[in-house]
């Protein structure tokens, strides 16, 4: 067992995932510390966290009183900075791109939550990785279960098999889907989640938006990444190999499991504090094929991530968008993809983009996505 | 991928694994090739093997006539012979003891498809298999998805769960067992096997061998293996790790996978000759709590096992002679876990027994055991 202690920054320390990246170090002092935090909106949040942790640099959009110790830093000053070992990015949205990119450049391990930087830059994200050999280690329960049942192995993967709830909507009928209220699509009926991951995940855009980031993740084409209702959540993904061979990786529905993974690779740490399944009483795990009619966002993703160029990161913003919309009560639960497909259906992809096609391509998703709820609604 | 064809000697050829053994090896000619061949009453089908494969050496119990190039030799001569990198031990029974321990010493790899081996000699077999940096490959379902789920990982282990289908009696009142046929009791509703594992799987006496051998091969206190009823067969075995996190292996039930896994490993071979899970077809994987008192033989084997020295020979001696007189129809399905915990019960055990104390315990044993039932019967 290694007495090293790991060293951390955790971007996006206030949200549902930063939290729970925060309750791990807490668990085990002797094994990580913290030295940098990125907060965002929750000021009093993250004042108790530097109080609590005495990261030696924080960076807030916000003025905060710093104790002695601790210094106002700049994201990419976080990521970068030489006491580092793993840069946790548990922001969602764009925002978690530059610091990425930042951390990678210094050769930090990265843990990450964030799904729309492999979804956006995937390409520009690995290849960098690449070349500065630097591990990306996945904070997703799916991404988590794959990298588990990977380890060890030598490739051989004939295809891997993403497993979804199903959401909340599940078992509606699709007219019912009209009708449903934002209180409703917060209601996740396995995982505890941040609001924007609870909608995606009750559109199934998640789904679409994890196949794409485990296709770069793990270099496997998107037509060999299959994904099944299974409304337990206890299986977490599967691979299968070559040779007609399945492995699973399960774990009650809890975030933590997938945190801790992350931050103790390659050791796995005994954790009394997080709840263990009693085999006996797994009782009965079930599985569906997925009805894509009913939820277009998946779809919608999906053939983004095919068709690649800016097309993933124009999906990405139309969702943000239309996602912040919905919550806002501004348009319905149907017109999230109404006004994705409309977007991407407008957009002028570019092949190989930059970083920078990329961010404009963001923008300009935005902006057509907004325009377009102008005129509709 | 590997270019170099791995030479195998099949100890067993005959039987239903040593068949399906000889299916793999069909299935990739240019990767495997059989360098002798042991087998024992049906000389027919040793024949037929033998002009299919043209192995170099044969160990027949009869006379054969051999073609030019094919020698008779004995087992151990077979296991030692410096042209073979791989044993497989497919007998069943205390028989393929000598050669397991025959072939460890010439530095061979093991593909061990025999539970008594293990169960009767684990100290015995492992501490050699450890001095002579042998590799022992289990050829046993449950086995194999403990190895595959272990592969790349650095131990952390919390619990082995075995998963059982519960054989064809899971659903019977326990009064209805003392009627049962023997072909009633020879129709596995998932596993095709031999006669004597297919009893073995309705006692659940093959359960309680499977933890013994669990226990030896990967180093879990037999206290740490868990057995739960899983039906379908489709989850062959879980690992437990210390952080609360499970991994599976699956696949659809059939021998050829764990076999192909054994001989190829570490690679994974595709092989389109087996059959695949369609994972949206899963539909319902279930798991039940064992009732012990209705298999009295799995709570025999898992006492015999936590007390050790000859009491684990002594229960496959035992378990063999009543199997067989179950299979003659001389006494009922439930005297058979009587005549074994009757056995068991007038045992003086030998702790840390040598190789020839467990061969007299195994020979008091089966003595023991026939005298019971002549006297009883």
């Amino acid at each position: 067992m290694s007495k090293t202690i790991k060293k951390l920054a955790v971007m996006g320390s206030t949200g549902s995932i930063g939290q729970q990246v925060l309750d791990i170090v807490r668990d085990f002092p002797d094994k990580f510390r913290i030295i940098g935090l990125a907060g965002g909106k929750n000021i009093g949040l993250l004042g108790d966290q530097i109080n609590e942790f005495h990261p030696k640099l924080v960076y807030s959009p916000h003025t905060l009183n710093l104790p002695r110790n601790t210094k106002c830093s700049s994201i990419e000053e976080i990521a970068a900075h030489p006491e580092v070992d793993i840069v946790v990015v548990a922001t969602s949205g764009k925002i978690g791109l530059t610091p990425t990119l930042a951390a990678i450049s210094s050769g930090k391990t990265i843990a990450l939550a964030n799904k729309e930087v492999l979804v956006m830059a995937g390409e520009i994200v690995m290849r960098e990785a690449k070349l500065r050999q630097v591990q990306i280690l996945p904070i997703d329960s799916e991404h988590s279960a794959i990298y588990q049942c990977l380890h060890g192995e030598k490739g051989d993967v004939f295809r891997l098999i993403l497993t979804a709830s199903g959401g909340p909507f599940y078992r509606k009928s699709p007219a019912s889907l009209n009708k449903v209220t934002v209180d409703e699509a917060l209601e996740h009926p396995t995982w505890k989640m941040g609001k924007k991951v609870t909608i995606d995940s009750a559109t199934l855009m998640n789904k679409g938006l994890e196949a794409i980031e485990a296709s770069w993740l793990f270099s496997v084409p998107l037509n060999n990444i299959g994904i099944v209702i299974h409304p337990q959540s206890i299986i977490h993904s599967l691979v299968e190999f070559i040779d007609g061979t399945l492995k699973a990786q399960l774990s009650v529905p809890d975030m933590h499991f997938a945190i801790q993974y992350a931050l103790s690779y390659p050791e796995r740490l005994a954790n009394n504090s997080l709840p263990r399944i009693d085999f006996t009483r797994l009782n009965s795990l079930t599985f569906e094929p997925i009805n894509y009619a009913m939820f277009p966002c998946l779809q919608l993703a999906l053939d983004a991530g095919k068709k690649g160029g800016t097309y993933p990161a124009v999906l990405c913003a139309a969702d943000e968008i239309a996602t912040q919309l919905f919550l806002e009560q501004r348009i319905s639960f149907p017109q999230i993809a109404e006004i994705i497909d409309k977007t991407i259906s407008l957009h002028q992809s570019i092949d190989n983009p930059t970083l920078q096609e990329i961010f404009t391509a963001d923008k300009w998703a935005r902006d057509t996505a907004l325009d377009l709820v102008k005129v509709n609604l």
